[in-house]
Formats: structure tokens, C-alpha cells, sequence
């Protein structure tokens, strides 16, 4: 197989109730990674894209084929992917292996969303099919108290009291604040405390409205090309290293292994074999932090702290540009915006600029950054899809 | 990239208002495709699905996973693809690349949609999403409103009057029942006359009760080997010779050119080149007949019969067992049925089992068939998937 690279890449403002349609948001993202990659709408050869509430919140399907049409790449194979909040890298996982393979050269892999139209409740019924509908969703959970329950769960099985998590998962919103505000893509750029944090309504016990990612509308992209075609369109291409993909099934297949979910360590394994990466090699990543319970879970499953040690990292600063893992330096899904169909290529989006330097001037760049990962997780632990990136 | 084949399918029947679930559906599908290759569920690397209304008609997003872990393909990456009715051949087209390529050796591939639950009328506007929703649903066209426009355009095109395409298209109809009723997974084993499909009610004028396919319930499964992992696993293994997808976004974007859908002539073209095969060399195809115009549609669009002229190929028997290509011998979607994202899965199941020679005892076997060919249409023309195989 031979080696892919990113030429490029797009992303809108992640926002609350975007006046622009979930292909008309992608159309943007799109196009920019288009021209930032020296090439033509003509040029791409296949679209990958993922997308999870299309048809709900606009009663549109398929947009892969029309967004096709849209931006003038005529007639080209379009597909759509959908892992819930990890359908975009899905798309681009895909799109990676399209190119490795030979059969492409060239193409665009990204997701879009309108989640906030129809309101927060309904949003949050309308994500609860992407939990188990059978046996779980029924039971009354949803997401907020999946997560909720995996708090309760780590607090348990670590022997951290209650209320010293809630002080731990505080530091993990309150960093994500700190690197969003200086993100000009993300739908919160305000900084908070830990105070605000922990006087926050109180959503599901004990997940506070600050532990919470929010809705958001929003799409990235990115164009993969093969090596050779990459090093003829840009100086700097950034190259997948390594990919991971793995699944669970509902939640309670894996109930005496919680709150570690299995499905992310399967991945890693994947990628960190695949690639000769270590985890003490990344030197920046984006994870999936759609409460903040899940970052420290994330941080543990992709080898970045012992288990029940995650907070630490971010107490001590360590997940902070200058300490020894770097984590959502982008702000995250916390402040940043969680637009679920595109959160994942915001995520790759995010990696490759790190990894190019291209941050200096938003004043959030980690220097010398080599090695990049990506975490992305679909419903509640149902899918996790990890890239590595590497300069 | 390496040569793959098809080791086992598997097919529920295809009824209306099946109890199971859809993930139960292709449960049973996958499990019978599985046992069918000489496998166990632990040998299956990946799995690739098609599902359309999941999450509107059960409520459940993210089937892949709940499949993956419910028949003991634990972990496993999954993946689920939208194309509407071409859902479960995009599915397969993509478990190709990822053997063709080398990174997996062994993949199960299908398709399930529960679509009668929810009643033919709320179906009929559920579909409708995947058709452009931003200009062409508001205008008040849905499916059979677009298929009975194709008609009125091909009547037009090509001088035939109204009268007379109705008999040819009746052709189609008692074609598809003709061997549905010998076919022991079809929703409608039973014979249909011209004059029953003309008295039929209307539809959408010209288009009336039997021009159309129903909706229906069902799944359908492949497993995909390489080249020497399926002659160690079974004596007959199907190959895939070609590969052809293209998009065309909303169907006004190519008004001047229908009733010819270009999305079907760019993918043949693709698939063509990719095999060297030719529509002379083809012995037996499944091609999409959701209304009968769209199989004259297709078949000109295939190659088989000039443009304006496919009714002949039904009208003198040419699409029958024994004649110049032999077309939709399962019964089609008409009598067969049509459960949206399982189609494709379905098709490829039926190509296979030609291509083997299994449906001798069935009564409808196409003798000595070398070659077949699978051609999927999702939405109004948006999306044409072509598979072709050869034994």
C-alpha cells in the first residue's frame, strides 16, 4: 500500500443555529480544502462524508451525492458514513484506504451537521438512537446519563471520591475554555473557571452543564492524496501513520470491563502497531471529550496515564502546550463545538495544522509537533476510530 | 491490488412487516452467509452495512456495531453506509477495496431495512429524503411522482405513445412475477397477467400498481475473501471482475439528458474499462427495476439494448432465461421486493448463486452463466452502483 497524505484542508465556524444547510456548510469546508490543496473541484475523484442527523434535522439523505453536484465535482463516486460522532473519520478512514490501495489519487473525506435546529431536548432524544434502542435507550439512558454513570463508575473502581472528580473533570473543561477562546473556528471563545464549573446546572449527576459538550453546527474537510501527487501540490504534506477501528455493541456487552471501553484500547493497539508508535511519541491529540468524564477516560485507553490516573494529567498541566501530552489544544468538543457528523474531521483538520506549525499566530501552537492522534468515539463507546499523523 | 471473491451469501426472506428487527433481519442473513463460507463469526475482520431508515423506522442509528457484537464478531470495525437504495452495494463495493487492497482478508458485507412498519404512505415521504429536498420534494415530487415523469419523458424522446410503453412496461411486470414465484425468498410468488397490470390502479400517470415495487423487509450478506483465502475455503469461490459508482446530485441538474440517467453511464463506463468486459459478454444481470420504466432505463443505460428500444429485449423474451441477456431472474425488486437498504446485498446474492449454478432445483437457473452483473440505483438517478462478477 502506499503512503497518504493530507494536501489540505477546511473548516466553518462551528456555531449555534447556522443560517447555512448541512450541505451548504460542507460545501464551504470543502471547497476551502479544495483550493488550499492547488487544486480544482474537477480534480477530486471521490467523496467520503460523514453525516449522522441529515435526514432528521433537514430531511435530507444522501447528501454525499448533491454536495457532489454542488461544488462541480461532476458524476464522482460520493459515499456517506455514519458512526454517529465518529462518522467522519470513518469517511476519512476510508478515503485513506481508497488511496493506500491505488485506486485514487485524489479525494475529499469530510462530515457535516445541523444539530441545533431542532433544540437541545429533541436533539438529545433524536442522539439517543445511536445508543442500543432495544434493551437501553428504552431503560431511560441517555447520553448525558451514559456518561454520568461512567463517572459514578471511574469513581467507584478508582477510589476517587465524588466530589474530587467533579474538581478533576472541572480542570478538563476549564483548559478546553482556555485553548478555545483562542480558536477562532470555536462556538465558545470565553474563557471559565473552576468555580463556574462546579456552580453549573446540573445535568445528569455528576455531569454539571460545564462537563458537557454543546450542540453545534458546523463541517471540516480534508483532501488525502497519494504521496507522489501530495509532494507535487504542496511543500508540507502531513501523512497518515497509522489507523485504528473497533466496535463494542451496546453498552452493557461490556458492562464488568466499564468505564474503560473496549472498543478505543482495540483501536489503539491497531494504530500504534500499524504505525511503530508509541504513545509517549505523540506529541499532540485531539480526543473525544463529549463530557469531560470522557476525556479522562480517553486519555487512559489511548496509554497516555495509568487507569484512574488521567486527572493528574491535567491538574498538573501536562495536557497543556509545553507539557508531556498535549490534548485539545483546539478547545475540543467542549468549547470548540461538537457538530456530530464533522467532529471528527475538525479533529484531523486540527492535527495536520499542528503538525505543519500553522498555529503560531492564533498563539496555541505546539512547537515541533511530529506526531499527531486522533480519537474519535461514536455513541457510547459503540466506536472509537483513531489516525495517527506524522510530518 | 489482489483478486476478491464471494465465499458465502446469505438472504432472508423478503416479506412485509417481518417481525424481526433489522439488526435481527441481517443477523440471520450474515449468520447464513458466514456458516455458508465455512467460517466461524470470530474470522470476520470487518463488517460493511447498508441501512437507510434505521433510525426512523426502529429508532436505532449505528447497526454495525450492535451486528458486530450481537453475532459474536467481537470488536470488529464496522461501518454503515448510506446511499439509499444502493446502501448495501456501496457497503460491498467498499469491503472490496479494503481485501483488494491487502488489509483484510476476510469481510462481511449486506444490507437490512425494516420499511414496511411505518405504512406505504409515511414510507413514500420518509423516502422522499433521499431525493434534493431542498427544491425538488418542496415542489411536491416523490418517487413515484419522478419515475412516472422519466415515462412521460421516454414516451416523448424516443415517439413511443403513452398507450404502448404502458404494455411494454406491463412486460416488465409479468417478467419479474414470472420467475419471482419460482424464487422461495420472494414477497410475491405469484403470477400477474399484462391485463392485471394495466387495470391496476394508478399511481403516478402512466405509472400504476404493478409498474411499482413495494416496500418491504429483508437483509442480505456476502463474505468477501481474497484470492487464496477463499480456494482454501471453498471449490467455487465468485470474483469480482469490476467495479463502477457515480453520483449525479438532484435530477434537475441533468434535465436535458433524462430520461438517460448519467450517474448509471459513467459507472458502467468504469466498470467496463475495469474488467474488459463488454455488455455482449454479460449472461445474466440484476438490474433496478423500483418502477417498470426504470428497468428500460437501465438496460439501455447498460448497453444492452439501444436507447429507446429496451421494451423489445422483454417483448421478444430476450431478458428471459435462454434469450440475449437474462434480466432480473430473482423476480427483480417488483416481485422479489424491495428492502431498501438490503437491495444491492440481494442482488449481489442472486448474481452469485447464477454464477455457481445453484438454482437449477429453484427451476430458474441461467446455464453455463460466466458472467453477471449487479446494478443498483439509489435515490432518482443520485447514485448507480455496479458490481460485475465471474466464476
Amino acid at each position: 500500500m502506499r503512503r497518504v497524505a493530507v494536501v489540505g484542508v477546511g473548516h466553518t465556524n462551528f456555531v449555534f443555529n447556522s443560517p447555512k444547510s448541512g450541505m451548504e456548510l460542507l460545501s464551504e469546508a470543502s471547497m476551502e480544502a479544495i483550493h488550499a490543496s492547488g487544486l480544482k473541484p474537477k480534480d477530486v475523484q471521490a467523496i467520503f462524508c460523514g453525516n449522522v442527523l441529515g435526514d432528521f434535522s433537514e430531511g435530507q439523505g444522501m447528501i454525499h451525492s448533491y454536495l457532489a453536484d454542488d461544488i462541480g465535482c461532476k458524476n464522482v463516486p460520493a459515499m456517506r458514513f455514519e458512526g454517529a460522532c465518529a462518522s467522519a473519520t470513518m469517511a476519512i478512514r476510508d478515503a485513506y484506504m481508497w488511496v493506500a490501495s491505488g485506486f485514487y489519487d485524489i479525494v475529499l473525506a469530510g462530515g457535516t451537521e445541523k444539530a441545533t435546529a431542532m433544540g437541545t431536548s429533541l436533539a438529545t432524544r433524536t442522539f439517543a438512537m445511536f445508543s442500543d434502542a432495544r434493551y437501553e435507550y428504552p431503560s431511560g439512558i441517555n447520553f448525558p446519563g451514559i456518561f454520568a454513570m461512567l463517572a459514578h463508575l471511574y469513581s467507584r473502581k478508582y477510589g476517587i471520591p465524588l466530589q474530587r472528580l467533579k474538581e478533576v473533570m472541572a480542570q478538563v473543561s476549564v483548559q478546553s475554555h482556555l485553548y478555545g477562546m483562542k480558536n477562532p473556528r470555536a462556538q465558545f471563545q470565553k474563557e471559565i473557571t473552576a468555580e463556574q464549573v462546579l456552580k453549573g446546572f446540573m445535568v445528569s449527576s455528576p455531569l454539571q452543564l460545564h462537563d458537557c459538550c454543546p450542540f453545534s453546527d458546523g463541517a471540516a474537510a480534508v483532501i488525502l492524496a497519494s504521496e507522489d501527487v501530495a509532494k507535487k501540490l504542496i511543500d508540507q504534506p502531513i501523512y497518515f501513520a497509522g489507523v485504528g477501528m473497533a466496535s463494542s455493541g451496546k453498552l452493557s456487552s461490556q458492562y464488568k470491563y466499564l468505564p474503560r471501553l473496549r472498543a478505543r484500547e482495540v483501536a489503539a493497539k491497531q494504530a500504534y502497531d500499524m504505525s511503530g508508535v508509541k504513545p509517549e511519541d505523540i506529541d499532540v491529540c485531539e480526543l473525544h471529550d463529549c463530557f469531560s468524564i470522557a476525556s479522562l477516560i480517553a486519555a487512559e485507553g489511548l496509554g497516555f496515564a495509568e487507569f484512574g490516573k488521567a486527572g493528574e494529567l491535567w491538574e498538573n498541566g501536562e495536557t497543556r502546550i509545553g507539557g508531556k501530552i498535549p490534548i485539545n489544544i483546539s478547545g475540543g468538543l467542549k468549547s470548540k463545538g461538537h457538530p456530530i457528523g464533522a467532529t471528527g474531521a475538525s479533529q484531523v483538520y486540527e492535527i495536520v495544522r499542528q503538525l505543519r506549525g500553522d498555529l503560531v499566530a492564533e498563539g496555541r501552537q505546539v512547537e515541533g509537533a511530529k506526531i499527531g492522534m486522533v480519537d474519535t468515539l461514536g455513541g457510547d463507546g459503540v466506536i472509537v476510530n483513531l489516525i495517527l499523523c506524522a510530518n
